[in-house]
């Protein structure tokens, strides 16, 4: 089932079989180093967000700048950590079902790894995989700090919550999750502040709340890409989750002030087809770079324009004179970084036209 | 890199660790056996289109019943087809570039691989890699029946390609490709039949062109799940190449007459949190399910409505006395099922509420 990688070491860019996940080395690590930077003196710490890289070489890349961890979406993320020696992990979401929290409480005789709820019955069920596997849990309780998808409400419920988990003889009140996933691309940054000015206000209520009761967060983490900026600055956070900042894409390139890093991650293609005046089609469609966020731009040839995805083909509309030869690589900027990364094997790290390196995508796919 | 399969022979649906990719064996053995009624007496073949399945163990079924090979739609599902003991395939679409050629010419050693073509440079292409290799490739002339993507026009411009093709040494004219894709979804079946009558006809026409020049049209191909029964009442196409019909999804589901096929594939969700009045989130957002197509759709449990699709959540909208307990495992019909089989490394074969079968996935992913 392992797919063969497009490309080998040492190859021009140029020869990479296609369609193929190419990282801009240069970019990439200047996108780490900056965000490093960013928090060399700030007491707010960096989780970066695997579940935007699937891969523990960059969570390495990224430890070795000073991310004191990742943060990971689902137990099959946490796995795949784990086992590539990733040794502090929080899944920053609730995980249901005996066969899952299972899964994870295994992880704990290898790594560090914490987990959320927003859910009394819930917490019952992580006490009894964590007793049954002999270990203890970390838990965070997850908040609504404004997109209403998962989470307690702030406040009270919240505080009632945690004093479950800390009866709880084999967990630990690990503190909260207050992530705004909605406000992340907000255009504005006026509206972007707005959203982080609120959830950081509720978060620091419940903060509070909670220390009244002699309940401490250890962790209260929160933050994207989008926002990072807005947390670091409110005080009430100790760890920013941003994920794409490595990366980027062209969804956060849409934002007003976009996020201070440099595209890093293309999807190469190439032009099958040219048969159909004013049109070239590339071999990568919609499997092969995600349309969920908009349609991935052509990058650095002016006059193409990616119009349409369908399964394997992209529909280019082509100006007058910009008409690229049959089999031309193009570079597209995706839409949206995070579900690109989860189609493929293989990271092609490129520097100065050349293949360095070949990372395997070890936490892709549609496992949970 | 392989992700262990999320279920074992024998164990209870409920059991299955999600997201998973579920199969209904009855329904998908139904609309294995209707397609091959449909064609019983039928001079026009099935050459089933594996794109959507990527899986040689379901194109052996379909062969069992009659198909007479499969169709691809890149050089990395010839593969997985080729080495899973598939010995007839068609890659129905363009392949540039000559790592891919090369590949390709590499797997007539194992079975029997035709491909199409709609440039004349890229006839000269394939002439060096089959000459290259040492073998002879069937080349079919892809050509524009309606869909404005890739195809040269049909008639002259046909002939012409055709020649060129006929005049190489290790190439074959195998015939004519002619898919209207964009037919598939028109709602109206009065819609469809006027875009597959203007295909047939300007196919009509080119096959006779040919034969004029002694070019004889071994197959002529085309034809989906949501017209072929349109391609084979015309009389002018030897193969159709349906693929969904085996599984169907909700977008086909929308048209008006839909296709005569039962769901069958079914993308199984856990609920996580239903921290939020109103709203239920189960584990399986855009990664797990392609949204491409419109939303996927709650089975068999009204009053639960799938809204919003984040990277690993769904939302749900919950009528009064809907409300899912958490752990609940729901059943979602894809919006479109090709690009969410791609997402997945195991099909989970169920029959009466009993995981029967795990078949590996094996041509998934985005290589080209």
């Amino acid at each position: 089932m392992l797919q063969p990688p497009p490309a080998a070491p040492g190859m021009p860019e140029d020869e990479i079989d296609t369609p193929a996940l190419v990282l801009d080395l240069d970019a990439f690590e200047a996108n780490l180093d900056r965000m490093a930077g960013f928090l060399t003196n700030s007491p707010v710490k960096l989780r970066a967000h695997a579940k935007t890289h699937k891969s523990p070489v960059i969570a390495r890349l990224q430890i070795a700048r000073g991310a004191i961890g990742q943060c990971v979406q689902k137990v099959a993320e946490a796995e795949a950590l784990a086992w590539g020696g990733i040794p502090d992990i929080l899944v920053s979401n609730q995980v249901v079902g005996a066969a899952k929290l299972a899964r994870l409480a295994a992880l704990q005789g290898i790594s560090k790894v914490a987990v959320c709820v927003d859910d009394a019955v819930q917490v019952g069920a992580l006490e009894q995989a964590a007793a049954a596997a002999g270990t203890r849990l970390t838990v965070l309780i997850e908040i609504d700090c404004g997109a209403s998808r998962c989470g307690v409400q702030p406040g009270p419920a919240a505080v009632e919550l945690a004093k479950v988990i800390a009866a709880s003889p084999h967990l630990i009140f690990g503190g909260l999750q207050s992530y705004h996933g909605s406000a992340q691309h907000k255009r504005g940054p006026e509206e972007r502040a707005a959203a982080i000015g609120h959830a950081a206000e509720v978060t620091r209520r419940t903060v509070e709340q909670l220390a009244q009761q002699g309940l401490g967060c250890a962790i209260v983490g929160g933050g994207g890409t989008g926002t990072f900026e807005n947390e670091v600055a409110s005080g009430v956070y100790t760890e920013i989750q941003a994920g794409s900042y490595a990366f980027m894409d062209a969804d956060y390139a849409r934002n007003e002030q976009p996020p201070p890093f440099r595209q890093s991650l293309f999807v190469l293609a190439t032009v099958m087809s040219r048969a159909i005046p004013g049109v070239a089609v590339v071999d990568a469609g919609h499997k092969a770079v995600a349309i969920d966020s908009g349609l991935p731009l052509v990058h650095g040839r002016p006059g193409l324009h990616y119009v349409g995805a369908s399964d394997e083909h992209g529909k280019l509309l082509v100006e007058d004179g910009a008409a690229p030869p049959l089999g031309e690589k193009l570079r597209l900027v995706p839409g949206h970084c995070d579900p690109t990364v989860d189609r493929y094997d293989w990271y092609v790290g490129v520097r100065k036209g050349r293949v360095e390196c070949l990372w395997p995508i070890t936490a892709r796919g549609g496992m949970g």
